[in-house]
């Protein structure tokens, strides 16, 4: 005995045509982030609330999209909120820090832990609502011309690295360089730089870095499960139906776990494609993840005193941070690595 | 210059009311998976489609729940697949085999490898969508009232084990035993049992198996990320609007993320409690897995010449599973390892 169905007499759900500005070119992976999100809106109210994508600059500067989203030029955005750490060094919480969280315990701590609230309160003061909406995994440490066996290798070396890595690695006497992903390639081939991180296997590839350096590096501890977010604008978010709110982020939540997937189908055969053709993979020794991991930690001490904001949010992360690695250790990471050990 | 937002003209949506039978107790934490997905699709529609949510025997019988969809005597099930191994074996691939996929690795293989696909062709013939919406993650290799330092270790034990773990740990000389949830705190109380696996930290304190077994095994190698299932009867999901099945679809994303960050944050929590309290956290070793992976590779080899849909899912999955674990080893492995290592 099924109750009948009946049409509702409730309201009528808008047409909206919205957009999101992006920051990064339709050639890089995480741009279908968006575009997956656009979608899955799309998708859940057959085409009711339109949202069309802008690449990285063609509508607003690729790095403006906070500025663009916070002020109501557009609607929406889609970008990492680390590229917005000379704001406020906070939001490069919203994305990943060098050591972070990865992939499953940024999720958890945004979940099931006080992620959500301190980053979404961070952010409405800038009239943004921001959720996870794609992630790399953990990158790759880049392409370097010459193997590093020690933390002596790395100085002087001229690396291609932003953000909070290269202020870190710069403290174990790497001299980090400023260059356009499209400018990395003819940079290592005429050796202006000696080394040079982008995303993954899959990414790099495609920008042919195989072709001009020989040793690609692990881990990117730089950045260990980069968090891509949909920004909305707060004020058009909160006047917006119910349904479309929780919608939206329905929406984010596929395109965070579609993205993760297609990275995680598409590395391993890129991968292999460069080991086939000559790439050397290698591990940074232990000292120099050793070094730089305290390097780091004192430039948490920093801005844990410069930087109310950063103090609060990164003292919890760490705490959660602490126990999903504790148990990530006991029952998924042996797992783990028995698996890799034996279906080699 | 925003276009104006226009009513829309188009079809008002239905109200529903449908009912979702799942196999387990609302103590059980996964339940919660259940009406997560219940409580996603009723914000996503503004309270037009309920789905009220039954605990596992109140409507139809536990394992009955796969029966009671495809015949359409509830619309919509949460279960776990591999409890209809018995209809046919290959329906276990929609949860997990022992030596399986993990969380990530299963999302990656449904959303970009031939999962979805596979699965859904599969229970289609049985007049079921299903959905991935919800994951335990690794869970753990139980509780033990003696040591187990090698496979002789194992030889005549009383194991709490079902489905395919147990029949594999059989032929380590194990001999499983079927006890119901309820009942193996009594059984390794009296000694009826020597061993029993349940879940994982969080549910397994729950039940206080550590007050009367001392050690605690890791990893749980039959259960590395089983995945739970939405399950909707597939001529009712075929009917509903194009919204509804999209809304439906991504409720279970919802779901299935919610759960893994559930068990991801409560998880360490109950396992510092457990070794705090006196439980000795103990690692199978080498030889156990090494024999359980090689009697499980003998029992695919037998699904493989006997079960023709096996052989179609599991030969893609395995296939896509090597890739996997090749680039999990290379950049989150290491960061993961390198994490656990330093913030002990």
């Amino acid at each position: 005995a099924m109750a009948v169905p009946a049409m509702a007499a409730s309201h009528a759900l808008p047409e909206l045509n919205w957009r999101l500005a992006t920051s990064v070119p339709p050639t890089i992976e995480f741009y279908e982030g968006a575009v997956t999100f656009a979608e899955e809106v799309e998708r859940m109210t057959d085409g009711k609330f339109k949202i069309r994508v802008f690449a990285g600059g063609e509508l607003v500067p690729a790095f403006g999209v906070f500025d663009a989203v916070s002020d109501g030029t557009v609607e929406m955005g889609h970008t990492a909120s680390y590229y917005y750490f000379g704001k406020n060094e906070a939001y490069a919480l919203d994305t990943t820090v060098p050591f972070g969280m990865n992939y499953r315990q940024f999720q958890a701590w945004w979940n099931y832990g006080n992620g959500k609230t301190l980053i979404q309160d961070l952010f409405a003061k800038a009239n943004i609502v921001p959720f996870p909406a794609g992630n790399t995994g953990v990158q790759m440490g880049g392409w370097f011309n010459k193997e590093v066996k020690s933390v002596a290798d790395l100085d002087g070396l001229k690396m291609r690295i932003g953000g909070m890595g290269g202020k870190i690695i710069q403290k174990l006497g790497v001299v980090p360089q400023s260059v356009p992903g499209a400018d990395i390639y003819p940079s290592l081939e005429k050796g202006t730089i000696d080394a040079a991180e982008w995303i993954g296997p899959h990414d790099d590839m495609k920008l042919g870095f195989n072709q001009v350096a020989s040793y690609y590096y692990t881990p990117g501890w730089w950045e260990a499960g980069p968090n891509l977010s949909v920004y909305i604008n707060k004020e058009k978010f909160d006047a917006l139906p119910v349904e479309y709110q929780a919608i939206v982020e329905a929406a984010a939540t596929r395109a965070n776990v579609d993205m993760m997937s297609s990275y995680d189908a598409k590395n391993p055969v890129a991968l292999k494609k460069l080991i086939s053709t000559g790439t050397k993979l290698r591990a940074f020794p232990r000292d120099v993840l050793e070094a730089a991991y305290a390097a780091a930690q004192e430039t948490y001490a920093e801005l844990r005193e410069s930087n109310p904001d950063f103090k609060l949010i990164y003292d919890d992360m760490v705490k959660f941070q602490k126990d999903q690695n504790l148990w990530a250790g006991v029952a998924e990471g042996r797992q783990d690595a028995f698996m890799q050990s034996i279906s080699r």
